[in-house]
């Protein structure tokens, strides 16, 4: 019964009359969004929560999670639970950046095209090895990008200013070949020095940060084979909604398949969760009870869709109205999503999410992922908005905020612009698949022009 | 030997002075970035490409993988090999999109706030069941969100413009409830027609698009339980370079940890593929000839690093030359990575990217990325460049194109801006981690100024 619950208060686009279901219920409100301010809702008895406000009292509440041990190997996408800090300098030894002659600058400080410098060649350092001898006045090693600097040697003289000489005389096994320098070089030419890339104790990754393929790189560098990340949490999805069918089912009159679930599911392990995708709940008080019950025994999290507006079967309102649990609100002042309802059990965070696909996507975004995000150690779980220009007017009347599923993109002359999707002519979900972001239109009487900078929110699953 | 091959021709900012080797080998290269030039370096022997030649010679080879069946729940990220289209309209029947009364439009003409009309409510329909009868003159239906609208009823009238009746006299068991209709509704109120939403036969996910929250949602919607989707190809990632320990080992002088091979992983993951570390070959032609043989045979595509420049132990050089196999190239007009070189053999291509972390990278990104997803069935592999400003003036004199690591932001304006990291101070692998886009930066005599436009390609291991 709550699968398109508030759908049609969400046209995206156009002129749109002012929502009267939700006028009447938000007559005292103010329609600015102001952050602390809290009212009652009369009709359904509900507390309407600033969307912000809402995020904040969730975020208060969430602990980070436990952590593992892996393999760098397995560590891609998850969060270090640890600060990664060098534990040497980079490089850790004077470094040819150049293939050429390990030489004393001193000697070529003569040389130029026409009056090369000869020195002799007394070996050879590959990439990985270390010369044990010392370089001295008149010699030259020859050396690899990479390879460590002989003692002696001060500067590198590359390949191409030096050309190799034809011995005139063989002078014995002590001589080795001959080369011409033609162009003088400093002290430190062609060299990194130790520490001249990173310094020891600089930290290469912070704790909570997400480990992508920089981070990666900079793990292997110091050598961290295994790695303490944040275990994924375990996120069980459970579904209400007499109208729903699994999609193994066949279609029949006045049903529909579960999409939320799907949705949610995508969601979900783009956020770094393991869902856990639980048989759906009839339209039952009791069995409800007992399948969140337990859920919430034994997962981190438990995501509900469906069952949290105001009519009949408003199975979750029942179920967080009597339970060992806290209720921290079920009216939250935003569109899609007004009846979003979020609890804690023993610390387990509940998201009853609506029905409706919009409404449960969004409801997904602003609390759930910040929610996980932080239980995998992520300070600033929030999501940050970018400011773009709205390419037409948006001229939506709401007493609510609306977080509008729309597409960010960037013009020939760099502006970031930003459009509704066509929810207005298309399925919820079709817009689902068409953003890249969500903007906010403030509660207001008049919409927004065309050009109005915006807040906008890119959607982090992709 | 290889791990650092051209670093130093790698600054990301400041006035650098031209790159002599770089001169050297293209004196009679024109300095713009003409897309089908390709000049021979004499020194060196290679053909010098473009990098969008070298870009397009590779994909115009690469052919779309093979198949598997899977669960619509394991489908996240995973590219449809399919073209999925609705096999009905949406909705599927009458569906009302509000609690209320289901009603004959015409019944309610009258009605207003002084002068409700009464109807008798013979019964209700919850979500996903099927009302029998038909509604006929005088009655109504409760009806739920969602639900499927009786027969004869056009309109539904919310539960917020009704009141209950109170029944005067009980005539009789066919009578139920009254209630009175406050506001009149038109045929059609509060209904989503079918086909509304979609028409039977819309695309919903075209083949080779990737699998996300609204494909998910939209499939689920449609009963796709069980998708075809692209295998994901199997990577096999291959370090050369004496220099390399694998992260395992004590750290000895001269020597660094292979990083590279970590940070390809995650580019792997990132872009569908399955990685699969193959053990370090040493710097040893026999051995590097079996091992890449094997693995060209055993999987779908093999990425080697190192071994490609030009200096003593150029191993991939060698074997590119001398294998059962078509070269491509071996050396790109950009920087970082001029000795980026691909061929193919039986079919597989075999990426081999320079031993340098940055160049490795971006190698990665404009080379191997678009033909993993060219692999998995994308139509338009290559990343599209967007518009940004340069917050500073870049200025490296290059005849070759440069990609830059760096950063886009948008300004409290909406104005996309894109600054450089500060390659020039530290590890190449730090700029990987704190870069989220390219910019290119072509072949230039003086480099750019702040507030120029430049082609930006948003980094998309996220």
């Amino acid at each position: 019964m709550t699968q398109n619950n508030d759908s049609s208060k969400e046209v995206s686009s156009g002129v749109v009359n002012s929502d009267s279901l939700a006028a009447a219920s938000t007559t005292n409100a103010s329609t600015t969004a102001a952050l602390n301010t809290m009212k009652h809702d009369v009709k359904f008895n509900r507390d309407i929560m600033p969307a912000q406000t809402a995020q904040a009292l969730v975020l208060e509440r969430v602990m980070c999670g436990s952590t593992e041990r892996v393999p760098l190997e397995q560590a891609y996408g998850r969060h270090l639970a640890e600060e990664a800090v060098t534990n040497r300098p980079v490089p850790h030894f004077r470094r040819s950046i150049m293939d050429g002659y390990a030489v004393i600058a001193k000697d070529t400080s003569t040389a130029d095209a026409s009056n090369p410098v000869i020195l002799q060649v007394i070996g050879e350092v590959p990439c990985g090895a270390v010369w044990s001898g010392e370089l001295r006045q008149g010699q030259a090693i020859r050396i690899m990008t990479g390879a460590q600097l002989p003692e002696g040697a001060d500067a590198v003289v590359r390949l191409e200013w030096t050309t190799t000489v034809e011995r005139a005389v063989n002078s014995g096994p002590q001589s080795g070949q001959m080369i011409a320098v033609h162009q003088a070089v400093r002290s430190g030419e062609a060299i990194h020095g130790i520490g001249s890339e990173m310094q020891a104790g600089e930290v290469l990754v912070q704790k909570g940060q997400r480990i992508g393929a920089g981070e990666m790189g900079l793990l292997a560098m110091f050598g961290y084979a295994n790695v303490h990340v944040y275990r994924r949490p375990q996120v069980a999805i459970l579904s209400t909604g007499q109208e729903l069918l699994s999609i193994e089912e066949e279609l029949t009159p006045g049903k529909i398949y579960n999409s939320n679930s799907y949705i949610l599911l995508a969601q979900l392990e783009s956020a770094g969760a393991m869902p856990h995708l639980l048989p759906h709940i009839p339209d039952d008080i009791t069995t409800l009870r007992e399948r969140l019950d337990e859920a919430l025994e034994r997962y981190d999290l438990v995501i509900t869709t469906g069952g949290v507006s105001v009519g009949d079967h408003d199975l979750l309102y029942d179920y967080t109205n009597n339970w060992a649990g806290e209720l921290l609100f079920n009216k939250v002042k935003m569109r899609p999503g007004s009846p979003t309802t979020v609890g804690f059990r023993h610390g387990k965070p509940l998201f009853a999410l609506s029905g409706n696909p919009a409404a449960c996507y969004v409801g997904f975004e602003l609390f759930v992922r910040p929610t996980l995000l932080r239980m995998q150690g992520v300070a600033e779980p929030l999501p940050k908005p970018i400011l773009a220009r709205l390419t037409e007017a948006y001229r939506v009347r709401d007493t609510f905020d609306r977080y509008v599923r729309a597409v960010l993109t960037i013009t020939a002359e760099g502006q970031a612009e930003v459009r509704p999707t066509k929810a207005d002519i298309s399925s919820a979900t079709v817009s689902i698949r068409d953003a890249n972001c969500l903007f906010l239109s403030p509660a207001s009487e008049e919409g927004m022009e065309a050009g109005t900078l915006v807040h906008v929110f890119p959607l982090r699953e992709l």
